[in-house]
């Protein structure tokens, strides 16, 4: 028989070994893991959550019954400090029962975000109803909150009394509450925290992130594909499948809320906190994804002179839009611009600070709709403008595109001797993701694979006449991860023309209609997960981006999904979005004078240098 | 061929002979008809909406395509002033259309209601987008409403832009807008005034008024039985279903949204308005009522010490009740009291103005719950409670219980020379409703054919012994309405006893509780459609009502429904309400000592004075 247990903490991988009948709160403290514990291992604060994986433990008690619902009690969860091992033990720790700092990890890149919360956690306790105090279970509870805490004509909804009721009566009149101003939004047991959501709402993929809304620590990340893929990969036919009938609204509403649920629960499981405990969220998309998730009406985006039905910062209730997350919470969407340049535009604007640099600068987000924005520090105003860029960049409509996973090609190198290329994770390569599509098709120009007009000339090393016209075998089929060729076909080719054409035509007319000279702009900020990873040099040799000083570009990321965690997490955020989409003014590319002209120009790949 | 014809406007049922091509405006001028016309006939305020109901007129034009949806249209639906006659034409002029003041008529009482509007409407007429001016629409409304009436900081949800976008370019820019504080809460085309719908929500019928928020002016009024009828119909059997499963809370707020939709539908197509004028909604209900409205849990309201999930004032948004009116018109709920006294009590003691006498008084709302308050002038509370007095005032449960239509035994004399019944209509009696119930039982009484004990004497005249026991042979066969004869059982007067005993109980608990005298009591103030048409000797000679003087009583109707009406036009008639919501006490009958034994009693008849 053994004198100790070994307990295996995850997904921290630290290691302990304690005597039989330990409990894991002490067993976290042998082990230096910081387990959160407000009531020091009494049972009452129900913030030292862990789920067990593997091993013998003494069954639940009513504390664990106290905080966890029969949901999670069911599926391994127990507090810490009321549970006992019996053999070696694996655990999970989630990210939420951690006692952590106040950084927040985004995308590689580390900064502090301001604080200014949104939502207020009390807690409460109140006696319960007796035959002497029959105040309802509401009222009950706002004496309780006034009397601890002084707050004031505090209200709530009948989503909110729903879950009071039941609750109360769980935890013993035991309670956290979230309270935005006056408002009761949310209920849950004693000791959980206040949780906000950021939604980057995309074309093509949605991103989310959970996070701390008294700590601003980011307790989950993850991303979908937009389902609304299904009904048109570009914007525009979505908005006229929207259109088409009457259940076409609802339709894509439906479909996109379904995925934001699904995202929620991802969410939620892997930072080990109940749904309910989300106060409060921030959604930010371009105009049509809002106007969709909204039902609004779309008719009038569509035509000319393409007209948003609102454009102002919004709160809307969470479950109006059908999202499964504290009952009285509110969903903020940051406010639009003009046109198709909405909300997502202003969040990237406030998460990569470009109001605020001392010079002239150039902010590119590129997706399904790549937005341009111009700042000029004298000038009152900032000038956007929205290209149909299309989904090439992210591998779609692209022979072999791909995302950017293992065995994904992301950079090439055309010589004499031979195409090199680089792999993610090393492996044989399979396709194309976006970065490794622009360097090929860079290269295939430098070498002279193809004309200026994007034609793959028929007598150029490694061409072949195929199904589909001429291509460049990339990977034979012996060296890929498939056992099938990879190739760049023709079609590819003017795929991208098309693409770096409708940004670069954005770029030329913004730039234009600004009477700014090129040369003037010190910096541009080039945004979006495909921007990140973009071969600089080949996007500038293709004509994606112009010709500039390197040190000119920064690649920050996703700054539409900071700018979304910043709204979310601050009222000052929230009002710095709301006047710079009153002062950014919107070109309609497509309405300027000269447009087809020169768009069809901007087809063509530049000069070499 | 005749030179002149005749228009007939009902239902005003005036005529008035006109020239072939006179516009109906003109026709209603000559007729001396008050018909509304802002703009003075030139079809651009849409006031002067009339419904053809016969007759050859011409056809519609532009501006009654710009006031008037297609349906309405199709419906016979024209601006007067647009519309010239061309035969003998048969007009219906909705009241909304008439010129009237500002007196309200309320179930045979006329009294002026204070108007302090929660509403109020303004009209809007804004330049369309072009491609210089791309304002989204609802920025372009509140800039014009900011310009045009200088009101600041509007805001609007999404179901409100949803209703604005495709109206606006109906009615070419040129609105009106229905706005609550800062918050537009509905759209119409232009001249369309703000209407306000008031529900007086009981256990069996559902009353509604559709009342002109702006004038106070009562439109329309109709009511329904209360579709959860379905479900029990008393409120503990509809409490246990809705809180069996799931299911069952969804569907008994399903059934009487629904029902709260057709009454919608009716009140408006008699006032020939449309739904989306409705701007604003009051609804009082009893505690019960007003939780299975709300989906509010209700096990611990069935159970004791009965508790409320809540019971504070509430504005709920109309649409999270499925209630088809301006789309982000509000509902406003009265507080409740406490247990099952709930929000129709307050508004009853508004209604009545009973918080405001001089003298001690009581206040009785006789329904299938019976709420009973007392008030003295010199206590700071007034004290109330509640009766589960059960359905059978109003006909249910009794064997020939009728509703009070034509046909209904509305009073019954006994003499020795045989049985005299009135009946309304003066039509052969079918059946008895409530007040011919308490009626006969009381003549039963004072003629000796029941005991104090409630006991049907086999040996009295006109009993015999029926299959159900012994009964008294009212009306025989060949003189009922019906060929069947109606008969008062066993079981009636039983269902009778139950029913006053509850009552009697409840207010002699109340008085001792707060140990008042009766005989200190100046004013009984007996509310209720049933209270109405009640006989108050024999409710005083069954035991139903305490022994007074007859000057003592007031028999005031639907105090509670005008309660409803006055919240509904009036902030501060809202925080009167509140006032009086808290500081009245609740006693809870059942658990009071010796409440067994008092009913018990109760179900006695008094003895014969």
């Amino acid at each position: 028989m053994t004198s100790t247990f070994e307990i295996d903490f995850e997904p921290i991988g630290k290691r302990v070994e304690v005597a039989p009948g330990t409990d894991l709160l002490d067993a976290a403290r042998q082990a230096g893991i910081g387990l959160a514990s407000v009531c020091g291992g009494e049972g009452t604060c129900g913030r030292c959550r862990v789920v067990i994986m593997a091993g013998n433990v003494t069954p639940p008690v009513d504390a664990d019954r106290r905080f966890l619902s029969q949901l999670e009690i069911t599926s391994g969860q127990r507090l810490a400090c009321r549970c006992q091992i019996y053999s070696d033990v694996k655990v999970h720790v989630p990210k939420a029962s951690l006692v952590t700092d106040q950084r927040l990890q985004l995308d590689g890149q580390t900064r502090q975000l301001q604080i200014d919360q949104t939502i207020h956690a009390y807690e409460v306790e109140v006696p319960p109803p007796t035959l002497h105090d029959l105040r309802a279970d509401l009222e009950r509870v706002i004496d309780g909150l006034e009397t601890a805490h002084g707050l004031r004509k505090l209200s709530a909804e009948p989503a909110v009394m729903q879950a009071l009721t039941p609750l109360a009566r769980r935890t013993d009149w035991h309670l956290t509450t979230y309270i935005r101003r006056h408002e009761i939004v949310g209920v849950a047991a004693w000791g959980r925290r206040p949780l906000g959501l950021a939604i980057d709402l995309g074309t093509t993929k949605i991103a989310g992130y959970l996070i701390d809304l008294e700590t601003g620590e980011e307790l989950a990340t993850n991303g979908i594909m937009n389902p609304q893929i299904g009904y048109g990969e570009d914007v525009i036919s979505r908005l006229v499948h929207a259109d088409r009938t009457d259940e076409g609204k609802h339709e894509l509403a439906r479909v996109v809320r379904e995925g934001l649920n699904n995202l929620i629960v991802a969410l939620a499981f892997q930072a080990g906190v109940a749904q309910e405990q989300i106060a409060e969220a921030c959604i930010v998309g371009n105009t049509a994804m809002t106007h969709l998730l909204l039902k609004l009406p779309v008719r009038q985006l569509s035509v000319s002179p393409f007209v948003a039905a609102a454009s102002s910062a919004l709160d809307v209730k969470a479950r109006e839009l059908d999202l499964e997350i504290a009952p009285g919470a509110y969903v903020h969407l940051l406010p639009g611009i003009g046109g198709f340049v909405g909300a997502d535009h202003v969040a990237m604007i406030i998460g990569s600070d470009l109001d605020r640099l001392p010079h002239a600068a150039i902010g590119v987000d590129i997706g399904t709709n790549t937005e341009i924005v111009l700042h000029r520090p004298h000038e009152k105003y900032l000038t956007s403008a929205s290209c149909a860029s299309g989904p090439a960049f992210e591998g779609a409509h692209i022979h072999d595109g791909m995302r950017a996973s293992t065995g994904a090609i992301e950079a090439v190198r055309i010589t004499d001797d031979g195409i090199e290329i680089k792999t993610i994770g090393e492996a044989p390569g399979v396709g194309l993701c976006g970065s490794g599509i622009v360097d090929a098709i860079a290269e295939m120009h430098r070498t002279h694979i193809i004309d200026r007009r994007g034609r793959v000339q028929a007598a150029a090393p490694w061409v072949r006449k195929g199904e589909r016209g001429y291509e460049l075998v990339l990977v034979p089929g012996e060296r890929s991860g498939t056992g099938r060729e990879v190739v760049i076909t023709q079609q590819d080719v003017n795929e991208i023309q098309l693409a770096k054409g409708a940004i670069w035509t954005g770029l030329e007319t913004l730039i234009e209609a600004t009477q700014t000279k090129l040369e003037d702009v010190r910096e541009v900020i080039v945004a979006g997960a495909f921007g990140s990873y973009l071969n600089l040099e080949s996007a500038i040799r293709i004509g994606l981006l112009p010709r500039l000083p390197n040190a000119t570009y920064s690649q920050v990321g996703n700054a539409a999904g900071v700018g979304a965690k910043m709204a979310l997490l601050s009222h000052k955020e929230r009002a710095r979005a709301q006047r710079i989409a009153q002062r950014t003014g919107y070109v309609e590319l497509t309405t300027q004078p000269g447009f087809n002209r020169r768009f069809a120009l901007s087809l063509l790949f530049p000069q070499q240098t």
